[in-house]
């Protein structure tokens, strides 16, 4: 079976990385690439690791050029995709890995990002875990059949999925958090920005959005939420490390009076045992970004600091690959039917 | 005034970073440079970025060849200062810089280190503040006329000046302090194991001694409780990043409930509005580790994160310049009635 | 079709990259992985990054160990492959990574390796270009039913494949070769060496084996020769730079007199035309290695300075993917009688 | 004595070398400092590196405001200073660090720049022997007293001081000279341009200006033939690599048939035995770019390939520092009677 797809914002880092995964999927045919200012250039100009796809030209970001296909992936900028899909079919599968359908929350929107609000779509996170009346699932349940998904922020994703089998197995606070994260600058796209150019970056650690800024922070706390919680508080930092993928989030909660170490492991061993694409690393083992580069994997390291009373659940996700374009397609891959993993590279390139 | 100097593990990025400093200094005449397997080489051929001491040749680290200098810094491994220093004389200035000499505690000795215990000496960061019976001073104040100095371990200067003035004006707690840092090879030192490959860290971040372990949470707890603190409690984990030098702290603490963001603020501005090498930033900035890169400088950007209740402090240190040598030399300036500035870069090297 | 395969130098970089690429390859079945001092040892504990290998655990390099499969791949140091195969049946298909069978001639041997020589094999290039007495053909005609093939050095594999079209052609000399590549550190191997280490590469360039001293450099001119060439001399240096994959070689020849830059970029369009892993850019454009990390994929640009008189040849190169493990997987599916692109990435890991 | 100092173009990476450089230097005392879009804001917070120029306020580049300082430092855009300069004072020392006065042809201004033509100024290059009819000098002869000066482009300056030994001894051939350089991103500047995005040049290696078309190209040449040579043909490849700064050239060069080794050496010796700030290293070592980051030195590696009939020099250079900001500080120096290595670092930041 194959799907015809369309790439929207294909000239970005995001489009580019949906493209070469896209690529190496038995069941996805790629046949439109668009772009804004790129748009009418050979894609291998812009983007010229992608080898495979020499053939094919952006075209303009536009709902007629988008429209008569199985998939459209979006990688536009925040607030952009909101117009486009209202003018896709019902049934087309749309994922939009911009920020515009994933809150809740109107004036979390109003507040973090500003402007036009769309409205969420069911979040694309399969292996999160939500706390229901009835018992947990999985968010992968609500991905079955979906139309519109929201991929999620990687900076968000990956601390949520780092601290929410604590919380729903009642072993972790989840007021008090605090998660440093070093991160890869392409998670901030291609934007011509001077604290961007890699002379700034090379040979240097730059925070930013410190002390309570940083968008992803509302998007944390709504998956902390459906998690259970009620009383959420993230201390979120970001700081940009010379490597151009990459996300290590270090995230710490209080435990629980009197939780044991192995009851505390035992949560996330619960969460994620049976789980192909994040995986919880033997005790007393941590990943580095470089083991996921590339790869639809999520790795954690966990350890309870029994003299601080906090877990400490470190994470390695490639922002591009499991934290937005391989998030994308595995969501895909679910909502289609398709086995979850098809096409999905669980090996990072390394070193 | 030209005083006779000596330093002991030459070979090293440290004992490196030492003679740099010390040559652009007007009062040190460096004689004797020691080293263990590259006793015999001209210095020239392990540190060739020292072009002005290219005449000089590392001897043996033995008592003797240390023996009748004015000033001796030592850069040798973990344990091995004890022996050295008990041979040399009384008045003779000492600074070490490995961590022999900076733990008042033998308990956190032997839990962290193990092997003998030697006992502290005056510990060589000048700006930190210490609450007495008669009020706060700093550090500085105990340096002058010293003979045997510890200089601090890097990151646990950084860590402890980072939340020290917090402590001591009584605005923030001391218990659930988080602290992770992104920092730079160097400080693991040219130690062969095959974590520290250029391979392994370029593209990379990678996590080490989590959960409670690494060496410096100790030298930081004795910190705050030199500052007050009754009740301690640091959850603290390195990251290593692709930068030769440089950490950035990112540390936070909870604020103590109903003070106001002003007053934080003025606890840092009070600690280090008249310091020359530890310096806040204006409200809204931050500091990168290059803008302090070979420079005897500490950089702090502070933020209130009112949302989380928490402080958020983000240090940017060189740890082989401010962090290392430079807070030697820093303290052998005060310990011999020099300028404490003497021949101390304050800018950065950057991009 | 399966066939069933053992690695062996599983441990190391060459032999993660073997394993990485032949886990995603549908025809291979790998059974064994073999190391030194790592036997013992789960592949994941050294390999982390491999996580669809988690299964396997590393035996001691052993002809035992070695026997029964199929295909042996084998990623060694220098000197150790030839003991191992003399032992490995004549119809297994062995594939040495190694430098122990590719060079022909023992002088070149002995002057640039020493120690026992082992023989060459068929040389593990298939789009390498021979001059025979009938015309030209391609080295992947000489690979079809082998059983015995020596992977290329992927230095010398860059360096042949940017030159042979031009002196296959007759448009370029092969007196008076100069190449200078940037390479990462990988390429060494994980070898505990001071200069490996990241403080010492990252933010630096650092040259070696300049002056002629290089190992590939006899390989590089075997491959010359064998288009054509007869009197080669060849100035290679290889310069470190930080990033821990890729060659990016550039590789100046002078320009035969009277031969029109038409003519010069016809003999590579000619070679390279139909290749599918290794491609011409189109004039004026130029490859980055990011462009071809963790692919099968070797990308040229080719400028004519008509003021210096020389074709510049600008190779960008996977050294672990092209440069070595995929080289040998390609060259292994031509010899079982595979399509030639069977489970060999195309499209490079960029940003 | 102290001289007033104003630096024009403060706020990008040349200019605030040139401010690091001059705040260390005991005889200029910096006034002004001026920029075009930042003008108005704190120099910290463009340049927040420079701790001690902190309180310095960013003014326009205008001829008022420059005027009225005993030495003028220029680093604006090419084609910028031209203008701003014929406004200034004859006897005010103005150094350009631009590329308007460079030239001494205006053809070779007109291929490779274009646009007005400003005429050559006295080249600020101290140690760049020189032919004349009577014998060989060094250009700093030329610089004493001289009120205008164009410092070198740091590529061009690298090249032929690799190089110019050997032509003015007569030990090598000018034609066929070829030239490999790993350069760091903040040789380009702060100009916003995708492909100096951190995220497309962290770990690649990116070529640009290949075939001849680097405007540093007409530069070197002019250096050649003022050592002598007649016929001068230059092969010139720069390549990005992920380090901010430095440059890593290799060089190389026919040696004239019938020269040997020692003599080949000998022509570097004698150039550089008795310099300050360019070093040939001893035989059989060669330079990394950490040796010379931040300092006012250049340090050669030489090597003879016999094979190859070629002479191979590596040099190691600070883009920003001896490249640019460096040598216009020595060459203001000289000018002014100060001694020429007042106020210039010699040993490099490394690791």
């Amino acid at each position: 079976m194959s799907f015809s797809v369309a790439v929207a914002g294909a000239s970005g880092y995001a489009g580019g990385e949906l493209l070469r995964l896209l690529a190496a999927h038995p069941d996805f045919d790629i046949r439109t690439v668009t772009a804004h200012s790129n748009a009418g250039q050979p894609l291998a100009s812009v983007q010229p690791h992608l080898r495979s796809l020499a053939h094919l030209t952006l075209t303009d970001t536009t709902p007629e050029n988008l429209a008569g296909h199985d998939v459209v992936f979006l990688a536009l900028p925040h607030g952009k995709s909101g117009e486009v899909t209202a003018q896709l079919d019902a049934d087309t599968l749309v994922i939009d890995c911009g920020a515009d359908h994933r809150l809740t929350s109107e004036a979390d929107w109003a507040q973090f990002y500003g402007g036009d609000y769309f409205g969420a779509w069911q979040y694309g996170v399969p292996e999160l875990q939500l706390s229901t009346p009835t018992g947990s699932i999985k968010q992968r349940d609500n991905l079955v059949g979906a139309r519109r998904i929201a991929a999620p922020g990687c900076n968000a994703s990956t601390v949520a999925l780092s601290l929410v089998p604590g919380i729903l197995a009642g072993v972790i606070e989840a007021t008090d958090i605090v998660s440093v994260l070093a991160v890869g600058p392409s998670g901030a796209g291609k934007a011509l920005k001077t604290n961007l150019l890699a002379s700034e970056i090379l040979g240097s650690a730059n925070p930013y959005a410190v002390g309570g800024t940083h968008r992803h922070i509302p998007e944390i706390a709504q998956s902390l939420r459906a998690a259970g919680a009620t009383d959420v508080s993230v201390s979120f930092t970001p700081v940009l490390v010379p490597m151009s993928r990459g996300i290590l989030a270090t995230s710490t909660a209080r435990i629980v009076p009197g939780t044991s170490a192995d009851a505390v492991r035992a949560a996330w061993q619960d969460a994620y045992g049976s789980e192909t694409f994040v995986q919880l690393l033997p005790e007393g083992e941590f990943p580095r970004t470089a083991d996921v580069i590339g790869a639809n994997t999520m790795l954690m390291g966990l350890a309870v600091d029994e003299a601080a009373g906090r877990v400490v659940v470190v994470t390695a996700v490639d922002n591009l690959a499991k934290g937005t374009a391989g998030a994308a397609i595995q969501s895909a891959n679910i909502a289609l039917g398709l086995d979850e993993a098809t096409g999905l590279p669980l090996n990072g390139v390394a070193p």
